[in-house]
């Protein structure tokens, strides 16, 4: 037997998370079963459990990925001098939102994850832990932005970070579920209330 | 038989969603089936069906009766001259969020309801609704704001409106999914990104 290599692995593996993203979307995270997902990636059901045992796992993986992109970005702009202005960072980020959303629809899948994780303490550790990441990072957006002035020298920036972060989610719940608002609008708003 | 007043019907509508309320908290909206909710509130079969035909009746009637005491603080507080500053009305609704948080946990249940309405239409377009009105209520206060010149002439009030109404969003998301910012950081961080 040919061995099995790291490209190859790579792409089955996203081949699935592509399928079970379909599904998500398509049909909703609980009305969907592992054999749909599996029947979606057209694999064998020996072949997909090597990469995925549960819902759950798909959900982890899938969530992980996009925020890997969100978090990407913020340190990609943490990393500039000057760092740009806040409003601009959550035009940057709500772009990635709006982009996600168009690519394959995984935003309607975050507002999902979120729901399911109410009530299945993995899911809720999950989203606890990946969404700290974010938040983390605008409470560093926010002390860099004390530092050059953009916020005032006694700013509580844990409350500001968490703000910030507030407005992305905000956005996501209001694109997802009220429309209505496109990114224009809602970063004007932004720079609206914060000018 | 006796007439059955107005205020036993009322009462026996109360209990019903006080048990639905217990049971989504506690199991989740998917997990939960009517026949949960009956036994919950200790009603025969027939008594209970006469007054909720589905959990999503029993959704919307508990998210209607949540998000009316929401827009009726904001009429209130709108009906104010002068009207107060933005983030003395953001402070306000948050603690309506967090007595409701601390009295039933309906707040774990509106994050359910967001999830649930990305794939169920009847779902979706109540939540489309409701949170329909609240958004509105954010743009008067915007116009307002500006009005009162709070904010500048040229103010994008539809964009600000949205983006008062998803730090609320914001804040429910994090107190429910992530914990560890309380409302005073947050409104904090607020007035920080607004100062």
């Amino acid at each position: 037997m040919p061995r099995v290599s790291e490209a190859h692995l790579a792409a089955r593996r996203q081949q699935i998370l592509d399928a079970a993203a379909r599904c998500f979307v398509r049909n909703g995270f609980h009305q969907t079963s592992m054999q749909d997902v599996i029947k979606e990636a057209d694999l064998s059901v020996g072949a997909f459990y090597r990469y995925f045992k549960s819902k759950n796992e798909l959900i982890t993986a899938i969530a992980g990925e996009k925020i890997s992109q969100a978090t990407g970005l913020l340190d990609q702009l943490l990393a500039l001098d000057p760092m740009p202005p806040i409003p601009e960072i959550l035009k940057r980020l709500l772009e990635l939102v709006d982009a996600a959303a168009e690519h394959d629809g995984t935003v309607r899948i975050a507002v999902q994850v979120w729901g399911e994780a109410v009530h299945d303490p993995e899911v809720g550790a999950l989203v606890a832990e990946i969404y700290g990441r974010v938040r983390e990072r605008a409470v560093l957006i926010a002390e860099r932005a004390r530092a050059a002035g953009q916020l005032p020298p006694d700013a509580d920036v844990t409350g500001a970070g968490a703000a910030f972060f507030g407005l992305v989610q905000g956005y996501i719940l209001q694109k997802v579920l009220l429309g209505g608002t496109d990114r224009r609008t809602y970063v004007s708003g932004v720079r609206t209330l914060l000018s």
